[in-house]
């Protein structure tokens, strides 16, 4: 991808690229090859359909590389054995999760599992004293997420969510800009998230491995976006719910609307869906200037205009960059970008708080900060 | 406006206009200077800043003029006497609208006076014998519009909305392919009207003249295209308000979402607001497809995009479109188009459970359909 050796290229240059919202902007020192003499050594857990996004992304990082993988399916495993050139020493499954501890050469397992296994499996990777990314959502719901960000703490290794979105350059430029004032106060925000989900058996689908539905999933998509947008934190919630297939969404929630208040004044209208398309858009009004993301959620590219025009900034492979953004503060020791598990539990706070809402037939409910 | 012309020419022809939600396609006899015979003869009601975008746009009607005006302004009137050549014997004050029943120069009363009067006014034409258009919204409240709808009936006048967007190409289009199908079920709506209001002293900022603020006033637009996207009556609605201005909105509503359920189980996820700009589209999900208006809902030019591609229609008059439309029925007894009192009955009922959502603190509200 050359537009992304262009933005690489220019980040060692120190060209037109700011550091954002605790991002550390990528530098580093490399070799005649192009790669970094360290590199963060990454297992994958769970090799189901986002792990192997990843790894083909991975292919593009020069701070990260897989070199390891935890798996129940042999057949997966001999698969990315060959794919990746992993060696059996670094093949392994969830009973012996804790043998990584003794395995030097995987500094951070990515675990990639089903939503409601991201608990347990984070505080086993914490326990064996590895580094962890957790796919998002961090958890079923803020309990969780605190017990996983207290245990990574209790280990000494960093915690992360893979909320890939923070490093992609067009939802980075709306940051800046709106961090810069460049839209004024921010006055409303109206985000969707959604597609129509196909095999009515995967797992998504079930309550007891996804924890929820559309909310669960691409409604944190909606939600971290009304956050970003406005750079705070709601204080109330209220949500809607519309079933229209109850087969397929019989266990788990198919459309929710979700209304966030926040401290200034600003709301922010979301939804989400499994069971319809053309749901991507990510919208902030300000006083000021304007800015739209459609598509804003997906894998790429992502498009942007504001008032000011198309947001000309370059499609990158999301989940390379990720991972080198996260690698380069772990090798280099600089600060968190913004994606530790305390961003996810923040998330998770209003998760819980929309379910809470949906339950109580959409009454307006309060989020306690404390 | 030659776009205009080209599609009256093309009406009038037969040529790729179709009849619409009970909407004639217009066809009539005309003379030789292109106007018919018979034309409706309409008093304007209150010669504010829409009244004059009114009356402009009836210089293009074929079908509708201009003869008489009421007003408590006499500089007002003297403009309009001249501008329109308005007779003395066609001017009326609002001490004595009885007194339009013994005049047969005038066969309608566009009531375009403030949203609280509307009420007492639709009343005072209705008792005079006349019809009437009571401009958008009907009136403060469901009570009201139905005393209305009454009043006229009983009277054996016609009673319409100022419901321009129900003649509009663009918007008309929209509802035909969904009439028709072309989106296949329709799953969500989402929809937004709003700019930042002006002068602080204006009596739309007044809860005594304007019974409400940006919900009372431009949310109508929303809710109106809630129910034009989805053919169905609203089941539930909940609602939420900011005011992040109590200064210049003390009196009224600043900016509102609110969520209408409708009985398949879409949700219209709305918005509208009195405090900031670049708020104005339509958006309509569905199985097969999906549109979007943006801008929907000011004076022209409409713009209209679905899955196939761009709403090839052509940009008309609003207020001369509607106002042929409902002249054609009128003067040549056609069935009414969906803009009667009614319509007007139907949002105002929705508009009531919002503010009483608004006043329950966002609790869902369900709408009793007797």
């Amino acid at each position: 991808m050359n537009s992304r050796r262009d933005f690489l290229q220019k980040v060692s240059l120190g060209i037109g690229v700011t550091a954002l919202s605790g991002l550390p902007a990528l530098s580093c020192s490399t070799n005649s090859d192009g790669k970094q003499d360290k590199q963060l050594r990454v297992a994958i857990m769970g090799l189901g359909g986002y792990a192997n996004i990843v790894a083909k992304g991975m292919q593009e990082c020069k701070l990260a590389k897989i070199t390891g993988v935890i798996s129940g399916t042999p057949s997966k495993v001999e698969t990315w054995k060959k794919q990746y050139g992993i060696p059996d020493k670094n093949v392994y499954n969830y009973e012996n999760i804790s043998q990584l501890k003794d395995n030097p050469d995987i500094d951070l397992v990515y675990v990639i599992t089903p939503n409601s296994l991201h608990h347990k499996h984070v505080l086993q990777v914490a326990a064996a004293g590895k580094h962890v990314i957790c796919e998002k959502p961090i958890a079923d719901n803020a309990k969780q997420a605190k017990e996983m960000i207290d245990a990574c703490a209790k280990a000494g290794v960093k915690f992360y969510i893979g909320y890939r979105l923070h490093f992609e350059p067009h939802t980075r430029e709306l940051i800046r800009m709106r961090e810069a004032g460049e839209f004024g106060k921010v006055m409303h925000v109206n985000n969707y998230a959604g597609f129509k989900i196909g095999d009515p058996t995967q797992w998504r689908l079930k309550k007891a491995l996804a924890g929820g539905g559309a909310m669960m999933d691409v409604g944190v998509y909606s939600l971290n976006g009304a956050r970003y947008c406005t750079g705070e934190e709601p204080i109330w919630v209220t949500a809607q719910e519309s079933k229209t297939d109850t087969v397929k969404f019989k266990d788990v929630d198919e459309t929710v609307t979700f209304q966030l208040g926040f401290p200034s004044g600003i709301i922010a209208n979301c939804g989400c869906t499994y069971n319809f398309n053309h749901v991507e858009n990510l919208k902030l009004m300000g006083e000021k200037g304007w800015a739209e993301l459609n598509p804003a959620f997906g894998y790429g590219p992502i498009k942007g205009v504001t008032h000011l025009g198309p947001i000309d900034q370059p499609d990158v492979n999301h989940q390379a960059y990720q991972m080198d953004g996260i690698a380069e503060s772990i090798l280099n020791n600089k600060p968190d970008p913004n994606v530790t598990g305390q961003e996810g539990l923040k998330d998770m706070i209003v998760v819980d708080a929309v379910y809470e809402s949906l339950r109580k037939g959409g009454a307006k409910v309060f989020i306690n900060k404390s």
